[in-house]
């Protein structure tokens, strides 16, 4: 799937939203970011706001094609089954399509759901442009689809009950464990930092060992080290960037080596103490083999996210009900969601279903049609027990 | 310095040697390799071939004042003072300028000792192209500057009786250890290897550590590795080179790794252990946290040389007088120098003088005054001796 957000793909998807939305009978509302919000009145004309689901249809540009659509496309099956049954809940339900989840085009992930949490500027949001054609904002798209709705975008511009979403793990822990369902109890804190470290440059054969100043030797030890402290707090150490001098040659140790480290542990107290150790063993590294210049950068550092436990108690009972209480997981999310900025305002909370090998943001990723199922039935189950819960 | 081998540069210090040469009364020889031989006759009018003086007077593209060039222009300083002081050797005596040692502009490093040695064929070595210009030779520029010689670039063709080069260290030992000689006992064995380990990407957040097949963290550890275990062996293990897909990211687990392998030891039969430690090591370590596939592949593999114990016992005598017994250190050469190939055919050896820091191929290479006249000094006792030594 290549569903960028807000382009002519995007549009094509919305109006079939759109139009689904309005033939089972739910209002739409598009908001000044263009999400989208069809609701479905409850019997009660209470005026609190609707216990949503939510999530997003635009994918990464070679992406798969259930991260975000699974979760709208159930929730609006949720919603048909209702219309069609003739069940009425007693709060007002309904779906949201969050615009920009991917940050693929314009670079910030959670775009819209940050905006409307209130923890990005609008302005911000709008001046975004694409990626690959700087004269294109957010703003220019939403006007040019028709789709900069009237609505404030924000928390208090469309205020919800509660967010539930139905989303594929992303990674492999429900398969390896063989369950089928993950409740999810929040987003691990992570922090992105950048390391720089200053040698010398020296030839591989004059040199003895114990007078070099070798930077990617010593980045190699910090990758170990920062893994095997990783291990001790069960957080996570990982390295996926690490570059060289563009004159790097097998006989001549590098001058310089620059590595990024991103590290993530479900409670924000035990990140800041893997932190500390990660940190002090790497200046120990440093003062090693005759020594770097070791200096780095905090890039990115975002909270551990709880979910509610009113919904996450909605989840287990559906999730108790559909599999029984051995076959779901308590799991904490490795990524980010439209979920983590809708908790910050309404009780929140995901289910996750498996997908295969934890194969996601490729054409490959793979959620059985079963799976869907039982996740779209785990949806209607949780929004239902969470609409009685509400009514007590 | 920029001199590169066979260019204008090149062929006006050539022109300086040449014009040198036959103002102290030396015979000039050029091979086809553009080798040049500067040969004074002894007094005892034997056909024996001389005892060699050589380096080389080319240079790196932004090279230093001393490599290679200090060699030459001891070894006519040499030559001078035996003229103007009327001393005469017993045997024939002389310097050497051998073509494109450094092989920085055509891509083969010691090229026409090499040539000389019979180690590399004259018709490969004439067809080699200049690394910026594929239209320009090594025989097309030999031709250009008059430098085709007739005499065959062979040990048969113009043999030597002995081979002795002063050069700067290109290390930092001697002036860690505060010697001022260095008498260099043999080149280290080594050899390169190209590593490629096959991993798995996948999300920083969503897989768990023992779910990973992690290529960077298994490089990481085998970097690591390798060093501890060069620490054990006495030799050296070094990786300048690593490289990522150009995909990579700071969330996501790369797909693969390469990296190269250096690892020297003066012993061949250390050598073999070692690489086979650090091999078995490099496998325990593929099959650690998930695992992954790791292929490796021999680049070069270049033995040990041991240079000669008359030509080294020279030295020793030489330096004993100039610097004292504490004075000077026996060493191992980590780079390759024209001595390694002139010793398969005749007794050779090299004096090392300190040069700062270890810097060298780069404008800040410096070795004192005082240090390369010391170095010119051993080398004239040293050659003398052996004068000595041949008579008896």
């Amino acid at each position: 799937m290549a569903r960028l957000a807000l382009s002519d793909a995007d549009a094509q998807v919305r109006r079939w939203f759109a139009d689904e939305a309005r033939e089972i009978g739910c209002e739409l509302t598009v908001d000044q970011m263009g999400n989208m919000f069809a609701k479905r009145r409850g019997r009660s004309r209470s005026p609190a706001p609707m216990t949503a689901m939510g999530s997003h249809l635009d994918t990464q540009p070679r992406g798969g094609r259930y991260d975000g659509i699974l979760g709208v496309v159930a929730a609006m099956e949720v919603l048909r089954t209702l219309h069609e049954r003739g069940y009425h809940t007693q709060y007002d339900i309904g779906a949201v399509n969050w615009t920009n989840e991917e940050g693929a085009r314009f670079p910030k992930s959670m775009l819209s759901s940050g905006v409307w949490a209130g923890d990005i500027p609008i302005e911000k949001a709008w001046e975004l442009a694409d990626i690959s054609d700087p004269s294109i904002t957010v703003k220019s798209e939403l006007e040019r689809q028709g789709l900069l709705g009237q609505v404030a975008c924000s928390h208090d511009g469309y205020p919800l009950g509660a967010h539930f979403e139905l989303h594929i793990e992303q990674g492999p822990i429900l398969q390896e464990r063989k369950k089928r369902i993950g409740i999810v109890q929040g987003a691990q804190a992570y922090r992105w930092f950048s390391f720089t470290i200053a040698g010398q440059d020296a030839h591989t054969g004059t040199t003895p060992l114990d007078m070099r100043h070798d930077p990617l030797l010593a980045a190699a030890k910090m990758i170990a080290s920062s893994n095997v402290i990783a291990k001790q707090f069960g957080g996570l150490a990982s390295t996926g960037v690490l570059r060289l001098p563009t004159n790097s040659s097998t006989n001549t140790i590098a001058s310089s080596a620059t590595f990024m480290l991103d590290i993530r542990h479900p409670s924000d107290e035990a990140l800041a103490d893997m932190q500390g150790e990660i940190l002090s063993s790497f200046e120990k590294i440093a003062g090693e083999d005759g020594g770097v210049r070791l200096s780095w950068r905090l890039d990115t550092d975002s909270p551990a996210v709880k979910f509610h436990p009113d919904c996450i108690g909605a989840v287990e009972r559906a999730a108790d009900k559909l599999v029984g209480p051995g076959g779901w997981l308590p799991i904490v999310s490795g990524a980010g969601h439209d979920s983590v900025y809708t908790s910050r305002r309404c009780p929140s909370t995901m289910i996750f279903v498996p997908c295969k090998d934890g194969v996601s943001h490729h054409p490959e990723e793979y959620c059985t049609p079963e799976d869907c199922a039982l996740g779209a039935q785990a949806l209607l189950d949780a929004v239902l027990d969470y609409d009685q819960m509400r009514r007590r």
